[in-house]
């Protein structure tokens, strides 16, 4: 199987698609635009909701669940949000086999929806903040889709809330930006930049949107995560009004927040090799599994039993002071049709971190083996400290994982001070290119057009100093990352 | 607060509803039928969740995600299916500014786009048995809905399992009712009865529907779930075939199941009270709440001190081998706008089972007063014993809860031989009425119009006695349970 993914050096579009078919992640749907996430690929999400819904609880955010459909006129009462939308929404216009008075839109995003509830919910000062969350599906149609990339129908979390003062809302967008960053960094082992969006890209009715931004493989660059600062726009046009400390009446400031299903997309083509998936042990639904290996039905019962005695001896071994996040999940493979070196390769396919190969003359020997799956490096271990191992091989991994994939980001962000670099460094090395801008929208689309490339982002604290925009010449004072992006 | 909740003797439907309102479980949204369902209810639906996929799981299945939208072609492929469904679809005709060449249906269940997948994963009797389920938003069209039981909207989990024989898949439905059935009595405290639908009242497309029945306050009944033999025909509609052990080739025997955020509105109706919402234990978000008592600052910093201590001491008390579920989750009520009295009042109508009243005197004595939300009781108990009582009430407080309601519902099954007694329990008394009935569609149906009761189910294991039916009085060989209902 193994041998049938296309290598990234080749065609590594291909060898995405190629990743997501073999380790079974995701299938194409018969409905244009929407894919299936199969077990392999929900189980990865499972895991990421997991561990985000515990940091926003942690931080104060509560679930809620909001409609599906959102009411035509709603999406109007905010200008920009609706122009923003638009040509993306998928309506119902019949229902109860009659056609509806008002069309009903499928939410590409919830502003508009929760800011009718908010305006219900909210009287004064002592209803503030307001903190929520909604894990659910969103549809935006789209023309060119790409499993967990984009796709017409994706699932992802939007956090909505509502603060006193714009300082408030600020630091809440930044807190949860900083919430993204730490779990790309910590849990995907997935370097970014944390930054704010140029005016032509941010969210379709905010004041001011930030980013996380990593980068693949390929050399460019994916938006994973944003925060929006949604200033008075939805209050104003939902009426979302309280009474302030001193008596008065103001609109609430708001923020909203976002990551999807592409961050598995994200997770493939930041670690990923030309063998399989790889995947960081923190966010790995299974972290080891062992392979029995034997001939006779006497050695696979002998066989059999020790693999379930380490099973459980790694399955109960205490991981969380050590940080793993998660008690380690075992597989043991007993399927008797297939030989040991096929599912060697199965199972480096599926991205499991850890593997253990165990045969009679292991067991004669009272040791296993044990293969990484990030470096394919094996060493021999004793029956008694493969727990202990097998919990220091996964922060191994997971660091290694971050480590490599941060030499490679670093390795991949370019100075250049004119335009022609500029083009080169993008065609042949790829990555982030730091170049000084003048801050207009009209040459940030000239060079989009000209180059494909576009403001990934103004990284946070950014260093300020004086310089030419790259290609506009006009002063510049401050150097901003553009690249070519999912 | 409490006192604007209408008593149920007055108007059960009111109530209901203000329950849902005072202890903010749902609200009403701009969009018809659809509710959102506020943190409140949300976090016993998330609790909800948190319980069945740990069952689904240990049962084998796992998750995976298929598409909100379904080719209306796809629907119309079982014949039956389609008829039972085609009143209430909603229909998404234009997409991306476009009309569509083939209108897409928003899911009102998942059997066809499901089974068009299934039809490409599966070849052989290898891949079988396969053992999916989802948790997704669906939608079906409803004329009347009231929050939590019918709405248009919905959140549920669908069960879609495929297998060899259709042995296999009977024991998957019956294995599946009985994860039900287990969850509602041990987890919502909510006695149900397993049986068997009439044909009439079986899921469309199905070849035999089973179901738990439970009882509600007012005497009606309601189904808290359903699980389905769907034998061949979805298989067949879509071609999902196998190789079958012998080499030949056969179609899939198949089930589905599920259960909605319709048991929110069970749990409601099953528990609570004239003051408020009451919440079994096992689903509690938050099984103690502290109110501390003061006057002066100095009495506060005092008193909010040793609540701290508290509630540390009862969430780090081990709860698993007690079998509560879950660890207690302890809220220190902070609010200092508000009197004690007040403090006391809400949490009831919130249903927290355990209020533990906290003031100077109390500290002087080194006790605090514990309150059961359930029956009102108060006790003082002595800080070190605090948490070990502390969990001793919660499984005082689950058990009682499902003894309280198991009673009512013994209470209410009435035995009746003609059909002025049947008239007469279900006017009178309400609840559920057993009686001999012919086995015809038409009888059912002559029944329901003359006095808006159904056939609830035909309980498994139903004893077999010759009667006469009760509206008829032609031969039959069992009674069934007959009531009004949601």
């Amino acid at each position: 199987m193994a041998d049938k993914i296309t290598p990234r050096s080749k065609d590594f579009s291909q060898w995405y698609l190629d990743i997501i078919q073999h380790a079974k992640l995701a299938d194409y749907s018969p409905v244009k635009g929407c894919m299936v996430i199969r077990p392999n690929g929900y189980a990865i999400w499972e895991r990421v909701q997991r561990v985000l819904d515990g940091k926003f609880k942690e931080t104060g955010h509560k679930n809620a669940y909001f409609p599906l459909f959102i009411p035509e006129s709603f999406l109007k009462k905010e200008a920009q949000h609706v122009e923003g939308f638009a040509p993306e929404l998928a309506v119902v216009t019949m229902a109860g086999g009659k056609k509806l008075e008002e069309p009903l839109v499928v939410r590409p995003t919830s502003e508009t929806i929760i800011n009718s509830m908010f305006a219900k919910w909210i009287q004064s000062y002592r209803d503030l903040p307001l903190l929520i969350n909604q894990w659910a599906n969103v549809v935006r149609w789209e023309m060119r889709t790409r499993p967990f990339l984009r796709t017409t129908e994706f699932l992802w979390q939007e956090g909505h809330t509502c603060h006193e003062t714009d300082q408030e809302a600020e630091e809440e967008v930044l807190r949860m930006l900083d919430v993204y960053r730490e779990f790309a960094e910590h849990y995907m082992a997935m370097p970014v930049v944390a930054g704010k969006k140029s005016e032509s890209e941010r969210f379709a009715g905010a004041v001011r949107t930030y980013c996380i931004e990593a980068l693949m493989q390929d050399g460019k660059a994916l938006q994973a995560g944003t925060s929006h600062n949604l200033g008075q726009n939805f209050a104003r046009a939902f009426g979302t009004e309280f009474q302030t400390r001193d008596g008065g009446r103001d609109f609430t400031w708001q923020t909203s927040w976002g990551v999807s299903t592409r961050l598995v997309g994200a997770l493939i083509m930041t670690h990923s090799d030309d063998k399989g998936l790889v995947l960081p042990p923190r966010l790995a639904p299974i972290h080891v599994v062992i392979v029995p290996i034997a001939k006779t039905p006497e050695e696979r019962e002998e066989v059999l039993s020790k693999a379930k005695l380490i099973a459980d001896s790694i399955k109960s071994w205490p991981t969380q002071k050590a940080g793993l996040g998660t008690p380690m999940a075992v597989h043991i493979d007993l399927d008797d049709t297939k030989s040991p070196g096929w599912k060697f390769a199965e199972w480096e396919v599926q991205g499991v971190p850890l593997r253990i190969e165990l045969g009679p003359k292991d067991l004669a020997k009272g040791q296993a083996v044990l293969a990484r799956r990030d470096t394919g490096e094996k060493s021999f271990v004793e029956f008694t400290d493969i727990p202990a191992r097998a919990l220091e091989l996964m922060l191994e991994i997971q660091e290694g994982l971050f480590r490599r994939a941060q030499e490679f980001r670093n390795q991949h962000i370019t100075d250049v001070t004119d335009f022609e670099e500029f083009k080169k460094a993008l065609d042949e090395k790829g990555g982030f290119v730091r170049a000084h801008w003048d801050g207009t929208a009209e040459t940030e689309r000239q060079i989009k057009e000209e180059t494909k490339a576009t403001i990934r982002c103004i990284p946070l604290d950014n260093p300020q100093e004086a310089g030419k925009c790259v290609r506009s010449g006009k002063p510049s004072s401050q150097r901003v990352l553009f690249a070519r992006s999912y």
